[in-house]
């Protein structure tokens, strides 16, 4: 088992934008269009399908896949809200690395609508104390994170800035276009201190990971990228201090290192869940690059800059890139990956070997460690 | 891998029925205590989770387990209709064949309502051709078997029979209530041939299956059942004769009798996916229990009984037992293993030591061999 490395073989995005013409399986399967060809491999080879998806799943994942030309290989459709498309990833790993299977594909695809968690989600005591879905979470947290460790609105704030930097140099995402600290603070306030600029915005999307033994990869690919540890968990509900941690990222980041051998100081690039800008200071934090409370000067003085010390979202992350629910995860995967083989264009990041991904989602996070 | 051969530990229901006063949630949780009593483990001992659930499941997972004590272990929604808990537990399965845990619980739970597949399904060109949605394929795949091999009317409402009678012997069925075969012939007509009394009732109810490895279940259990083969594909759009397979049942049936040694002559006991009478009639046939066109006439003389031939759908079925979807596969798994571990009461087949399960939704079939 340990000698199966399993490898990522093609990636494929459309560009997250808005799409009313187009269905979630017109998306998903531009997408998978886009892996294959990435893959240099043919959907029949292809030897089970995994679809993420949040909003009306029931038969996706057959229709997306049917439309590929569907050989009748099991497709599972996988919902996880933001973090589906990376857990259906996960899956196909261990099946992949167990030896049950050489190759799978993962596609994730969403059209976003308003009030989409209101269903699910925290249906339960916390929605009936008043507390609405997530930017009050997170806001919450970032509250938190202010009265215990100083840290100042500014610094949340230059997150987004960053991020919509790093957008404008990413064709395939939603925004392009710079913004300015005072513009980010300026717009609506939404929780405080979480204001309009700071929420991921309203996107459709969809994103298609192959994954491959490493045998197979031996036979088809010049430029692995492996996937060599990965952790998967729950939130839990905690108290105190820890619970300004996202759930048990920390928890499942020290598991990746463990695994992989690596610690934070070898990870050259980061895709982490900044579904609002909070994410991205607690989460340089729990992912070891800074100590506790050190995650907004970390930000602030441009650590997580694409030259800086620990890039961080390279490709515009949840914020700018845009966050269609079902296609996030594949999306971090797909910036890993072209990270790390050095095709990421105005946005490389020098000699990369070394990534680390981040999606947590209502029911679920998932830590992975890619490596060439 | 192969040495491996994974194990079901224990198995859990609530009685499936009507339950306005609880949530899925509940229920879910109810089937899970059931299952870690029957096992005889606790939930720390579990190493992964899947929640198999059709209707508002996001978040579905971590709550259900979050009720169970969660800690921090991963939980996945899987959602495939009404073949959601058993790809759950295929998923679960393949990851500890693999070696990659050694325990997985598997809770299926749902509470029915109207129009719950409208949105999903298949939303495409079928219903936009005016087919309504299950019944109405059902309805067609029967007609087509009437008029190429001349089942009559009376042999698909015989499947209704026997499955209420069967139902009457099980305590955890929705409906103990024998019919008549002119009571379900007169019943109202939905789709003909198909009367009211031939199609599964609005149920809400929960599963819950622990699966583990043999190396576990050595150290845990006298009274190992082993999930020694399966198969999981997709339906394929066919035309002609072989559209009456609900899919590639036959296919799958094939690639775990192959797997397991077994021929469909070995089979003791069935479970398969009854949610409409003809469901039994063909499935009988693509299973190989009979030959095609020859599944009327097997029914009729009663090789199907609890005491006949080849026992099928001993504890009622989806039609008497009743079908909430996502609760479904793991309730066959259920059935089987009290009938191979001879604890099925009234309704146990004698000496049985092979069963079969055959579990198709909207998305996907699974077909699994289970023996002791």
């Amino acid at each position: 088992m340990s000698d199966n490395r399993v490898t990522v073989l093609g990636v494929g995005l459309v560009r997250f934008s808005r799409y009313p013409d187009k269905s979630a399986e017109d998306l998903g399967r531009e997408a998978a269009l886009a892996a294959l060809e990435d893959a240099g491999i043919d959907f029949k080879d292809v030897e089970a399908g995994f679809y993420g998806r949040v909003e009306r799943a029931v038969g996706g994942g057959m229709r997306t896949f049917g439309e590929l030309g569907q050989h009748g290989i099991p497709v599972t459709n996988v919902e996880l809200a933001c973090a589906s498309s990376s857990r259906g990833a996960l899956l196909a790993a261990g099946l992949i690395r167990g030896g049950l299977y050489d190759v799978c594909m993962v596609i994730g695809a969403e059209k976003m609508g308003r009030g989409m968690l209101g269903g699910g989600g925290e249906a339960g005591y916390q929605t009936q104390m008043g507390m609405f879905l997530l930017p009050g979470l997170y806001a919450m947290m970032a509250q938190r994170h202010m009265h215990l460790y100083g840290t100042k609105k500014e610094h949340f704030a230059q997150v987004s800035v960053k991020a919509h930097r790093n957008g404008v140099l990413n064709p395939y995402a939603q925004y392009q276009k710079e913004l300015t600290l005072e513009e980010v603070l300026d717009s609506r306030m939404i929780a405080d201190p979480i204001t309009l600029y700071q929420c991921c915005p309203t996107t459709d999307g969809a994103s298609a990971v192959i994954l491959c033994s490493e045998k197979y990869a031996r036979e088809h690919t010049t430029r692995p990228v492996y996937l060599t540890a990965w952790a998967a968990g729950t939130p839990m509900y905690v108290s105190g201090e820890s619970a300004l941690a996202e759930g048990p990222t920390k928890v499942l980041a020290d598991k990746v290192y463990e695994a992989s051998g690596l610690g934070p100081e070898d990870v050259d690039v980061v895709q982490l869940h900044d579904a609002f800008s909070p994410g991205e200071v607690l989460g340089v934090e729990e992912l070891g690059f800074c100590r506790p409370g050190e995650g907004g000067p970390f930000v602030w003085e441009g650590n997580t800059e694409i030259h800086g010390k620990k890039p961080v979202n390279t490709d515009g992350g949840l914020l700018s890139r845009g966050h269609p629910m079902g296609a996030t995860g594949g999306a971090m995967i797909t910036e890993i990956t072209r990270q790390l083989r050095g095709e990421a264009g105005p946005r490389q990041v020098n000699g990369a070997r070394v990534g680390l991904l981040h999606n947590a989602g209502i029911g679920g996070i998932n830590v992975m460690a890619f490596q060439v």
